[in-house]
């Protein structure tokens, strides 16, 4: 208990130490205002600690926050999830929480033209070109200048982590189903299309697809920090030599070359002609670099729309994936009917989502999670983004709701599944309602045949219609685009209300996870990933339209005693039952004689009523 | 014979005259091309002939067409539904067909670049400050030049029709339910909002609605064609003076002053301050006229949003205007079933259109037609804008599909329905399924509920979906707004698939019209005017959205005997007979007693299978 209070003290001081020498450069410098977000040079979901400059500044340890400090205030911005962690870790450290999820809470940017003075210095490598230019645009509207600078930089020295060293390694044509030199001519051939000779890329799975690398610099994304400049006559890899790997990339030959990560913004100083760069990607500070005398064409990445399409290999190792994902799936849930709780013995949430982790990690290629096990007993369940943690997560019995949410890298793919499942007692009419809403405006989703050229926004409401009825609805998104053996969350797709311009094609991979959350008593998300795939025909159609549908690749059972059948149409039960019969089909084989019968009875077909 | 001969002979040696004479003045002011839209200075849906150039330039009558004219080509673009008509009417005119429907079709802007020459004239008032400023930076990239003039002005003088004269009148606040005074005094506010005292308003619609005056200007839509300058302090309106009635303004007093028509531009160049335009509907010339020191704020306009929101006392007249449509609708179906045929008797499409009208002037508060019916027999139907020609239209027996669209301008509201009828004789299955999924479309658009802040284009699928399952669309739109006794088409709010960023709001009025066409068989619509209303109490929301549903306007009865039931569900067939039944007893009572019999057949319940 002391050793704690005494850590706590020494946390305090450091961050008002930071706060004051942040200042002292900050009048160095003329600025009025500097701003720390929470993020890195790559536009990141998952940051290498090397980059946590927002948590070292300010001791708030959550995921997402940007600290913004005048002479004489510092604020952190997060939302409602992080609310509780900060009103903790900010308690004597002189930094504000501003509550962004708030009705009433300024954004950043309506509080520095209130409060910020008249210049505000950013790290330009933090924000995107895009970002960076429309907070510029709006302070300057409102007469305050904007400064590029790193601030924390010459603070943060001694016990700053390194970037991560570790090699990164060759994705095999026999996993990534494209060679090297096969991408880097259609990349090419795109930028010839906007007229453009060299094109700076700083998203790392971008990266990784284009030069067929993956490694282990973050967690749960097999990414490798580096930069790419891609001209037509060569391609050049921005990497700390300490992580090119001995043996030569057999796809590279003469392809790619080398340079340090950090030589990155001498090379693009010397670039000429016109410079394609994606402004919602590629972060500020190379931009600045890009000489004034080039062209600048700021458009999508064509990498960004070419990955999101998966080719057959992917799409194969997806399913392999999906497979080896299955089987560690049904060995859990048999171990958590049958033996989690045998002789009264409990769980936490910790130890489900370890145990889940340890059959994962029985799989032939996995690798790591594809991102942090959400296990939400009961009332957590309700808290969307939720993430127990050993020294206080819920203590789990034989009964009421459990939501999972979970995933994993396999060198065949990423997948990411969520099953709620009752865990013993007397189920709710209101639980089973809740259920089945969620159950058929997944199946809504999956089975809808669309016309080419449809957005993931227009069918969004499908997968809502059900709980809309009911007066209910739920405000995260219904699906996110899947990398293959890259980030489990990637664009340009997905299934939003947002009015996102993209089109769903053939190839694209997605979640279908609608939701209901009841604070204080459950919540319940099912989510299949599921692909994009030609229609089958119908009757002659009378337009020239092409059709396409849906194709689930998850491959789990659904928690059926949950199913409030007077809700189902007989559609929907025979769909139900199809998914099923192939889930035991593709499954059954990999498993024990005990673990297929256990999945054989749940696979069991459900009467139409 | 001969008589029609020489007629086209006068017309086409007139057409290259023309085109002779506008390159004299193009030569003059140094242009290598001048481009001739379809389009009056208001951005106006039916357009007075005095502003028809297009047509007098062209020879070409039909609705929608640019022409481009440069020293050796002269170009007309069109979209699919005129092809036919612009390859007779340019017949010998010199005048070439751009097919623009065609995915090969260069755009107007495309083809410029290519053979457009330097300097391209346009003449400002024709396009909106948006489609100006685009089309003059896309040329400008392309080192093409623009220059804002008015060529037709000099070359079309003699036998240019006049602009309308006829006096505008009040319209009451009983009808309107918002006085003048209110209204101003919400817009200034709205400008305060954004910095303005100054607001430039081009679009009919607009001006009408805020200071409550209609008129007879043009076909269709009951409009007074003038301009309005809105400033804090004033407001005045540019109109001739003939059209300003004897009879004093009630509500105007002194909070509107009268100025001529064309003393818009020299009223705007002395403007000072802030001035607020919609660019998507203030025209160019207007815009050019704006003083440079001015500051000038692009946005929307909030006189589209407020009207776009009807009030109680628009809503209850537009229920008062259903009725009356729905009563002259039945007693025209009855006609239709039990007189229009008899003894061997048939009809045209335009006979048929003839009727209807003759049925809708006989209500109270008619004044006109909200739009030309489309009166579709067979075939025709599938022609999406289809419009009947005496000389032309079909010969209808008492067998097969009708497409009826059609619409009344009524004192209290506007109308715009669409029924599909089957005449006679054996109906094929197909035809039966196709109107069953357009209608099971158009209920459920009826039906569903939503969060507030849901946009039209997220609901579209689920007027679509059943229609997709069988591999069917339609591209037109599934809803657009409607005005209170002013356009029939209004923005911002609609049902289509576009990104249209708009929320539904409670007392927005929209179509659900969904569609299914078959070439040279048959068109198929199904189509109710729907108002937005607050959903009534559900079991406790999980959340604090509020929902917000439709409520059907229109009060007709749908053809029954074309549903296929065995695709339809009970809860579909339970809205229908809802919907049956309140058609019967709101109009019942204002039919004769044969009429109101015809109707109660026509409004049987149905039994649920």
């Amino acid at each position: 208990m002391n050793e704690t209070k005494q850590q706590n003290i020494l946390i305090i001081m450091k961050v008002t130490e930071k706060l004051a020498a942040l200042r002292g450069l900050m009048r160095e410098q003329g600025l009025s205002a500097y701003v720390v977000p929470g993020a890195d040079p790559h536009a990141s979901e998952y940051m290498a600690a090397h980059w946590m400059e927002m948590s070292w500044l300010s001791g708030f340890k959550g995921e997402t926050g940007t600290v913004v400090v005048t002479m004489d205030k510092a604020l952190l911005w997060t939302d409602s999830r992080y609310y509780l962690q900060a009103d903790i870790e900010l308690k004597d450290s002189t930094i504000g929480l501003m509550r962004e999820s708030d009705i009433d809470c300024p954004t950043i940017a309506e509080w520095l033209i209130r409060e910020g003075g008249s210049l505000v210095g950013l790290n330009p490598e933090m924000y995107s070109v895009n970002a960076f230019r429309a907070l510029k645009e709006q302070l300057g509207e409102a007469g305050i200048g904007v400064h590029s600078v790193d601030l924390i930089k010459p603070l943060w020295t001694d016990d700053r982590p390194a970037i991560p060293q570790a090699p990164f390694y060759e994705y095999e044509v026999a996993y990534a189903g494209e060679d090297v030199a096969s991408k880097l001519g259609r990349v090419r051939e795109a930028m010839r299309q906007k007229g453009a000779n060299a094109m700076v890329i700083s998203a790392l799975d971008e990266i990784a697809w284009l030069l067929n690398i993956r490694g282990k610099d973050v967690e749960y994304n097999p990414l490798v920090i580096s930069y790419v400049v891609l001209e037509q006559d060569r391609c050049t890899l921005f990497v700390a030599p300490e992580k090119v790997p001995a043996a030569a990339h057999s796809q590279w030959g003469t392809l790619v070359a080398t340079r340090g990560y950090d030589e990155v913004f001498d090379y693009i100083r010397q670039l000429q002609g016109t410079v394609l760069y994606d402004g919602a990607r590629v972060n500020e500070a190379l931009f600045e670099a890009i000489p004034a005398a080039c062209r600048k064409v700021n458009a999508q990445s064509p990498i960004l729309v070419m990955k999101a399409r998966k080719n057959a290999v992917e799409l194969k190792g997806e399913r392999i994936a999906m497979r080896e994902d299955a089987v560690a799936l049904t060995r859990f849930f048999r171990w958590l009917e049958e033996e989690a709780f045998v002789d009264g013995q409990t769980q936490t949430e910790c130890t489900l989502a370890d145990k889940l982790h340890e059959f994962r990690t029985m799989g032939k290629h996995f690798t790591d999670e594809s991102f942090g096990t959400i296990a939400g007993y009961k009332g957590n369940g309700a808290i969307v983004h939720y993430s127990a943690e050993p020294a206080t997560c819920a203590t789990v019995y034989p009964e009421g709701m459990l939501l999972l949410d979970s995933g994993g890298q396999y060198l065949d793919g990423t997948t990411d599944i969520t099953r709620t499942v009752w865990l013993g007692g007397d189920i709710p009419a209101q639980a089973k309602r809740d259920y089945t809403y969620v159950l058929k405006g997944h199946i809504a989703l999956q089975q809808v045949r669309f016309p080419r050229g449809t957005r993931g926004n227009q069918l969004d409401a499908l997968a809502k219609q059900f709980m809309w009825a009911a007066g209910i609805t739920y405000g995260h998104g219904t699906g996110h685009g899947v990398g293959h053996f890259l980030g489990c969350h990637e664009g340009p797709q997905n299934v939003r209300t947002d009015n996102n311009p993209t089109a769903l094609e053939v190839g694209h991979v997605i979640s279908d996870e609608p939701g209901i959350y009841r604070t204080g008593e459950w919540g319940i998300r099912t989510e299949n990933l599921i692909t994009v795939v030609p229609a089958p025909a119908t009757e002659v159609a009378t337009t020239n339209d092409q059709f396409l549908t849906f194709e689930p690749l998850t491959l789990c059972f659904y928690d059926t005693q949950l199913i409030d059948f007077s809700l189902m149409t007989a559609d929907e039960i025979a769909w139900l039952n199809a998914y099923h019969a192939r889930v035991l089909s593709e499954i059954a084989p990999l498993l024990s004689a005990e673990d297929a019968a256990f999945l054989a009875k749940k696979c069991k077909a459900l009467i139409t009523n």
